[in-house]
C-alpha cells in the first residue's frame, strides 16, 4: 500500500507519545488547547435548539449551500465590522467548519508543490501540519516578544522562491501567548505589498484579552485586500460544533468555497443556525465578558504559582490574553525531555518542539494551559511540575 | 493573485448556470439530491438533544478526537457487520463529516499528482470534484445496466499508468441508480488484486431499496483489504448534520485520521452523539422501512407519470431503489440543452454533462430526482418536463 507523498511526510510526533500520559485520569493535564466547560453558553445553545427542532428542522437538517447559513454569514460579518472595524465592501465571509478548515482552504486555494509558506516560529501544528500536508516548502521565522521578526522575515522574502502566504496568529499567539505589535502589523502589510504575498491572520483568541489594550487587526489596516483573515467560535461558544469562519476578498472566497464543496459541502447546518440564533437572542461581549473574567483569574493564579515554585531559571512569558503561558527552560536544555519528566510526576505539558517548522530541532520551550484546569487543579499540578524542572535542571 | 492549479481546474460548471432556475420557487426542482424532510427523524433526534445538554454537554460541547465519537464508531461497526458482514477485524470505522469528506480524505491519502483514478460514467460530480482538485489523471469507464462495463475496465488498467483507485457507487448508482451485479463486484475485486488498486465503494443509498433482490456490499466479498467503504447518514437521517462513516483496513484509516485531524479537526460532536444515541434507543431499521415506503411510492409515481406524458423515444430507467431516475434523450441530442428548455417550463432536472468525467462530453442524459418533491409536484413537473420534451424533439 502506497500512500501519497503528501501524506507520508506528516509523522504522527512524538507529541503524541507524550500526551498519551494525559488520558490517565491522575494526571494533571496542562497540555490541552481546551476551553472551559464553564464557558460553553449550553442553556441558551438548548432552548434555540429546541425552537428549531419545533419551528425549523425541515431546514436545519436538510442540505445546506457551502457558503454557509445565510443570516450567520451576515450577523458574523456585521459584528467583525461593527465592533473591530475589520472587513470591507470588497470581503465576503463564509463559515467553515472550524477555524482549521479554514486554514486549510486558505493552504488549498493557493498552494501548489514546492511554494513557500512563511510562519512564525513557534506556531500552531495543526496549521504546520496543514500546510506540510500540500508538499510546501515551509519556512520559520522566530518571534519576538511584540510578535515576529520583521527583518528576518524580509531576509526570508528575498531568499526564498514563490512565497504565497505568510500565515500569522498576531493576538495571543498560540503557544506563545505573544502580540503582534500595530508597528510590526503595518510593516506586515508593507512587505505584502512589497513581495506579493498574502497574510492568513489566524485570530481564534483575540477576543479573550485580560490585560493590556487592544491592537486592531490586521486585517482592518488592510488596504490592498492582502490579508485572510480566520475566526472561530470555539473559545467563545464551544469547539465541538466546529463553527468558524474566514472573512477575505470575494474572489478568495469563491475559490475557497468550491474547494469546500469537495471538503464536506457545508458545515454542520443545525449548529450554524443556534449559532446565528444566539447572536441574534443573546448579548456575546456580556458572555465573551464572562469568559475573560474567568481565565484572567486562572491566568494570574498560574503565573503566581509559578513564581512561588518554579527554578528562577525557567522564563515564563505573562500573556494578555489567550490560554496559554509559555515557557523556556535555560539554554541547552530540552523542553521535550522536561515533559517526559513531568509525565512521571503526573503532570502534562507540550514540548515546544511540537510547535517548530523544524520538527528536528531541540526547544528550550514548553507551553501551558490554564483555561481547562481547575483552580486546584492549577495550583497542584505547577508544584508537580516545579519539582519535574527541579529533577531536571538539579 | 494567482491560485493553486488544483482550483484552478475546478471551473464553476455549466450545471450551475442551470441550476439557478431552481431558485426560483415557482420552479419544480427534480434537481436536487435530497432526501425528503418527511425522512428526519427530529422528535427523536429533539429528544435525545434535549438528554445531552441537560446531562453530557460538557463533552458534547468541547473538542473531541479526529477518529469520531467512540460509541457511535462502535455501534455503526456492529451495525455494518452484524446486518451487512461488512467489515473484519483488519478493518476500523472512523466518523467523516459526510461521506464526501470520506471520499476526499481517501483522494488526499492515496494520490499523488498525475496518478490516476478510475471512475464510472456517468458518476457523482462532488467525487469527481474532489479527485480534480488533486490535479490527478481522471478516467471515465461507461457502465452497463448491471454496472462498470468490467472489460472497458481492464483495457484501462492496462494502459493507464499508476491506478491506485477505482471510485464506484455500486448501488442505485447516482445518477444512474443502476446496481452493479453479484458477479461484477466479485470481478471488480479479482481485478483489484490483479493490478493492485484499492476500490471506493461509496455506499450511501444502499439501504433504501424499493424492489428486487439485496446484493451484497463490495465490502463484504473483499478478502485482500482491497476496499474502503464510505458509508453516510445522511439519507437515513439527515444530511444537514454532516455526520458520515469510512470502514476500511486499520492501515487506511490511521493515514486518514492524520488527513481528518488537519481538515477539521474533527465531526461536530453534538450530532455524533445524537446519531448514536439514536441508534441505541430506536429501531433504524424500523425507521428506514418507512423511509423505503415513502419514496417507493413517489418512484412509482413518476414513472407512471412519465409513462403517461413522455415521448417514447426517451429512454427512462427503473431503478431499484436510490433517489433518482435516469433518462437519456435520442442519439444526438443534448440534455444540457433540454435542461434549459425545461428552465422555461419552471422544471428543473440536472442535465448528464455534470456527470461525465470529460466535461466537454455531449450527454443525451438528464437525473430526475423524486425524493424531495411531492406527489403533487411530481405529477406537474413530469408533464412539464415532457412538454420541454416535446419542443425540443419536436
Amino acid at each position: 500500500m502506497e500512500f501519497s507523498k503528501r501524506i507520508s511526510t506528516l509523522q504522527p510526533s512524538a507529541i503524541r507519545e507524550i500526551l498519551k500520559v494525559t488520558q490517565d485520569p491522575s494526571v494533571i493535564s496542562f497540555a490541552a488547547g481546551n476551553p472551559s466547560p464553564l464557558s460553553f453558553p449550553s442553556v441558551e445553545m438548548a432552548e434555540i435548539a429546541k425552537d428549531i427542532f419545533e419551528n425549523n428542522y425541515a431546514t436545519a437538517l436538510q442540505y445546506g449551500i457551502s457558503e454557509g447559513y445565510a443570516p450567520l454569514r451576515e450577523l458574523a460579518k456585521d459584528r467583525l465590522m461593527e465592533k473591530y472595524n475589520t472587513g470591507s465592501e470588497d470581503d465576503d465571509l463564509i463559515i467553515v467548519s472550524g477555524g482549521q478548515q479554514g486554514i486549510e482552504l486558505a493552504a488549498k486555494v493557493f498552494l501548489n508543490e514546492g511554494d513557500t509558506i512563511i510562519s512564525e516560529v513557534p506556531s500552531f501544528v495543526g496549521a504546520l501540519n496543514a500546510f506540510r500536508s500540500y508538499n510546501v516548502n515551509l519556512v520559520g521565522v522566530p518571534m519576538e516578544s511584540d510578535g515576529m521578526d520583521m527583518n528576518r522575515l524580509e531576509m526570508e522574502l528575498k531568499s526564498q522562491k514563490n512565497v504565497k502566504l505568510v500565515y500569522v496568529i498576531p493576538t495571543f499567539q498560540n503557544p506563545s501567548g505573544r502580540t503582534m505589535s500595530l508597528e510590526k502589523r503595518k510593516r506586515l502589510l508593507e512587505l505584502a505589498d512589497k513581495y506579493n504575498f498574502l497574510i492568513i491572520e489566524d485570530s481564534p483568541y483575540f477576543e479573550l484579552r485580560y490585560s493590556g489594550e487592544y491592537v486592531p487587526t490586521i486585517k482592518s489596516l488592510d488596504k490592498n485586500q492582502r490579508v485572510i483573515y480566520v475566526g472561530s467560535y470555539s473559545k467563545i461558544l464551544s469547539p465541538g460544533i466546529r463553527v468558524g469562519l474566514v472573512l477575505a476578498p470575494k474572489a478568495i472566497t469563491q475559490k475557497m468555497v468550491v474547494a469546500k464543496q469537495v471538503s464536506d459541502v457545508h458545515t454542520n447546518l443545525f449548529f450554524m443556525m443556534i449559532v446565528a440564533e444566539f447572536l441574534k437572542r443573546h448579548d456575546i461581549d456580556l458572555h465573551i465578558q464572562k469568559i475573560r473574567a474567568l481565565y484572567k483569574q486562572k491566568r494570574d493564579l498560574m503565573l503566581s504559582a509559578i513564581g512561588q515554585n518554579f527554578d528562577r531559571r525557567v522564563k515564563v512569558e505573562r500573556p494578555d490574553g489567550g490560554l496559554f503561558l509559555w515557557c523556556e527552560l535555560p539554554e541547552g536544555y530540552d523542553g521535550a525531555e522536561l515533559c517526559r519528566l513531568a509525565g512521571g510526576y503526573k503532570v502534562a505539558a507540550v514540548p515546544g518542539v511540537s510547535f517548530e517548522t523544524d520538527e528536528t530541532r531541540v526547544s528550550p520551550g514548553f507551553r501551558l494551559n490554564f483555561s481547562l484546569p481547575t483552580e486546584e487543579q492549577i495550583k497542584t499540578g505547577i508544584e508537580l511540575m516545579a519539582k519535574a524542572i527541579k529533577t531536571y535542571l538539579g
